[in-house]
């Protein structure tokens, strides 16, 4: 509503906002070192893909990723309904983001559900935990 | 691995463990009251269904397990992969839920795997998120 210097007021939930949009940036360019500068790298990080089974700690998760920037040849994230929420040093994002993937020889769209769980640790908020679920495409908000 | 004494060594771990085993006995139950003080009733509460979008604040959230309790007429919940962390006063668990319901007129089998996020509050640990996300049913694990 008013202009403001956003390092001087940004509150936990702009900081949360921000590491959110950083985490699907990272999905976007395909750029591994990127990804990993968003998580924490401990052997407790969660992550769940649409339809699949729970990873659990960093090395797992660390290869999934790996493994998808290398089948994915490009990659668009569109995120919206962002809601955010802090308690103390935990915050977490739900949102939805619609994603359309190119691969070497197929072409793939998606919505998904999803909640980011990210801990701060020495002023910078660390992603601990993802978990997305698939959507219909389109949305059920957009033909209603 | 040794007797103890639950109330004197129970770690918070094991309290979000308690409320996250309280949430599914709830739903067992069919139960609106015992489901009711599982949950914070706060506008900030989210749940998200197994290929739904979010809902978001208490009303919202309750009149969905209202409807849900209406039109079951059983249900059975066997939980399993229960991994919990707890970081001051905000503790999550990742588990997945075989759920097994009959309704007036069918009877349906699925298999979700979910987030449940609890906040602290007088000594109390209340549900502030749930997002299940559907699984093949039987899951992957089983046939892997």
């Amino acid at each position: 509503m008013s202009t403001r210097t956003v390092r001087e007021k940004q509150t936990p939930e702009d900081a949360v906002r921000s590491v959110n949009n950083r985490f699907y940036a990272a999905f976007e360019s395909l750029d591994l070192r990127e990804m990993e500068s968003i998580w924490s790298h401990d052997d407790r990080v969660q992550c769940v893909q649409p339809g699949w089974e729970l990873l659990l700690g960093w090395d797992e998760v660390r290869d999934r990723w790996a493994r998808i920037f290398k089948n994915i040849k490009r990659v668009r994230v569109a995120v919206s309904g962002v809601f955010v929420r802090v308690e103390e040093n935990v915050g977490w994002v739900s949102c939805t983001a619609r994603i359309t993937s190119a691969f070497s020889d197929s072409f793939d769209e998606a919505t998904v559900q999803a909640i980011n769980i990210f801990v701060q640790r020495d002023g910078q908020w660390l992603l601990v935990a993802h978990h997305a679920s698939p959507l219909p495409t389109p949305p059920r908000s957009a033909v209603q």
